[in-house]
């Protein structure tokens, strides 16, 4: 397929809008990347004159869905529309035609992906489901493709965002459930009605998903045992402190003995398991491997660009299936960018020095600081009425050149004993 | 191609090892995945005699790595040497051949990577490297295709293990950088001439690997700016912690102003940053995308088995394109498994009680949880001279129905005013 890939969506929510701009903020990259470039064709809305956040052309907006699936302009099929009808139908629909699909609808995924797959099997298509689960944290693929020689043992995830927002905040403050879900809805990461999300069942057709694909079986979302957080109390998360744990809706999953153990349920967890420091709106999934161990995926799990980097990945892929020869994958590098010299970066730095501890050093030592330009964030002075002494400092942001201008400086001052280290420091200058 | 797929082996140290382990243990479900029967055909080592770990059939055993490329049962080529020469020269001569290439060298792609793609590129053949950065955790197939659609803006590693595991020695217990190295060398995670590691050189072919794929360029590994741990001490780790940092390793690549800033030197990052909780030989990868927002990728990095779960996962990728019908990627479940009903599922629990204060309400309790084989590992109470009083249970790991039939009968005793909150436990049994 020479001319561009058309695209079309079912739906244009928050997902959608971000698909569209993602298409076309990155439209020379992804064409790069896609083997040629990847075209909106056509995006089906319920009003069509409703005002959009997204920039997308009138002429492409249409009332009605089955007018995208049948457009022969449209190569792939993209359903953003959730719930279990009229997406099924839909999608079943567009595989038939032979189109692949794209989906992010975790519904329609958890109550009808064998059959979804299997449809698409028959007709040769492809359906790609890597944003239905955790937004744009790659972990269908993963599962798929990068850990296909493993048996996997066990998956747990925090796979609800709203959840562990609640979560996070009554931890952190210590104000119970219906404070900290009416502040995550103020802040629009709760719905007006959250109970979806509150009661695990989004985060149990998440994990009937992964369990299904990491398993290799049909895991049934009624069979998935499911508990919510709202009868979590200050008291428990306190009591949990002070045995050393943080409490988490986890979705698991492990296959013992010929069966499956599924469920989703608040979960104490040591305060030394990576799972513990996800927080936040954050989602992670943990999976063990009888051949890699323990890996874990961490990131966004919602939100319309970071679940629209994964739906557009998966149209990037079905554009280079499309097109067939070769993978489209870059075969080598495609710009020629230079390297900045160390000097010209810029830092925090961490500088500790020995000194003689006697008045003025500090003023001293600052102005060296302050004549190249190296601000001080904080300052830290070690031991009183010894000789030499330890004084350690923290800059703002620099350019390393400046820095070792002032040290050099420094360095010279009869009070400074030594430099000792230097140390980059990563994270936000406060 | 109808037939098995076969695989040649160059090298057979620890990864090799892994590699033939995995193909043997995991065939059954490879097969299923690679859309046939893949099989070991011959592999190259420097001493045909030598008494290896792997059960690796005799005969396969060759001492001359030509043969290996040239044989012409051998469809896909892996390259475990290591090393620049003569591992270039075997890779671009397969390929010159056709054969796709694995291979989980990090010097030779960090030094002839974009002349070695664009080798492949010619001849239509793949070189894949999963196994060349950060061991078994997916990184380079998630930053080709999953985050293709992204412009990558940062990305930070622990991509070493043993200056890992080297600085948390030396943040939990104090010791100085020399004890800390010794220790990891008697634990084998440190070489006994460890300036590879130690010096940065390590992390700086991979985070050249890794820039090269991020950013569509080719970085050459001597750009990269280079600091290793050795100056660190006890003391700058110290006031690091007073400050609210943890000191790692990092691999720094990030995209600015057209230019890229390439370094790998030890960094203090906040505490509540989620790499500062990547502790001993485990590593992660941080990237930071304009779509997805922010990644983190965790995992074993180094070993025989997580590195030879991202090399056969290469090797099946290689040979579903060599079969090419379809992807050869479960079309949908392969088999039904049952799901286990959540009582039958054995956990540890957190149970919370409010109780009467009064002498033997311990023993009650304690005897019903007793009489179900529920047996306790802490118990917390707090409040006195109250009524009622807060007791809270952690048992040890039992079936859920054991659990529920103590909870009845602990219920009904008098001095039990209500269970508060059971919440499952995760995590090792004390």
């Amino acid at each position: 397929m020479k001319r561009p890939v058309g695209v079309g969506l079912l739906g244009c929510g928050t997902v959608g809008a971000g698909v569209a701009s993602i298409l076309q903020a990155n439209g020379g990259r992804i064409a790069g990347r896609a083997g040629g470039p990847v075209e909106l064709r056509k995006v089906a809305v319920r009003d069509v004159n409703k005002p959009r956040e997204a920039a997308i052309p009138p002429g492409l907006l249409t009332g009605d869905p089955w007018a995208v699936v049948e457009d022969p302009e449209v190569d792939v099929v993209v359903e953003l529309i959730g719930g279990v009808e009229p997406a099924r139908e839909l999608i079943s629909e567009a595989l038939r035609r032979g189109k692949p699909v794209v989906t992010a609808n975790k519904e329609v995924l958890a109550r009808h992906g064998a059959e979804l797959l299997a449809l698409a099997a028959r007709h040769g298509a492809h359906l790609m489901f890597e944003g239905s689960v955790a937004g744009g944290i790659p972990i269908i693929k993963p599962l798929q493709e990068c850990l296909a020689a493993n048996r996997v043992q066990s998956i747990m995830g925090i796979i609800n965002g709203t959840t562990n927002y609640v979560l996070t905040g009554m931890s952190r403050r210590g104000v119970d459930f219906e404070t900290a879900l009416r502040e995550a809805q103020a802040l629009g990461y709760a719905e007006a009605d959250p109970s979806s999300d509150v009661e695990g069942y989004d985060a149990a057709f998440k994990i009937a998903i992964l369990a299904s694909l990491a398993f290799e079986t049909a895991v049934r979302v009624e069979d998935v045992y499911c508990e919510g957080i709202s009868r979590i109390t200050p008291a428990d998360i306190e009591y949990g402190r002070e045995l050393g744990y943080t409490v988490k809706l986890l979705a698991i999953a492990r296959e013992e003995e010929g069966r499956l153990d599924v469920r989703v349920h608040p979960t104490f967890i040591p305060d030394s398991h990576p799972l513990a420091a996800v927080s936040d709106v954050f989602n992670a999934i943990f999976v063990q491997g009888d051949a890699v161990g323990e890996l874990m995926f961490y990131g966004r799990g919602a939100g319309g660009l970071p679940t629209g980097s994964a739906v557009v990945a998966d149209i990037m892929e079905a554009a280079r299936r499309l097109r067939r020869g070769g993978t489209g994958l870059a075969p080598g590098p495609r710009r020629d960018l230079p390297v900045k010299p160390v000097e010209e970066t810029v830092s925090r730095f961490y500088v500790s020095l020995r000194v003689v501890d006697r008045p003025g050093v500090l003023a001293a030592i600052a102005g060296a600081f302050g004549r190249h330009g190296v601000s001080i964030n904080s300052v830290i002075q070690k031991g009183r009425f010894e000789d030499p002494i330890d004084l350690v400092f923290v800059t703002h942001e620099v350019q390393e050149a400046h820095l070792r201008r002032a040290l050099a400086e420094i360095d010279q001052l009869d009070v400074v004993r030594n430099i000792g280290n230097v140390i980059r420091v990563e994270g936000p200058d406060a």
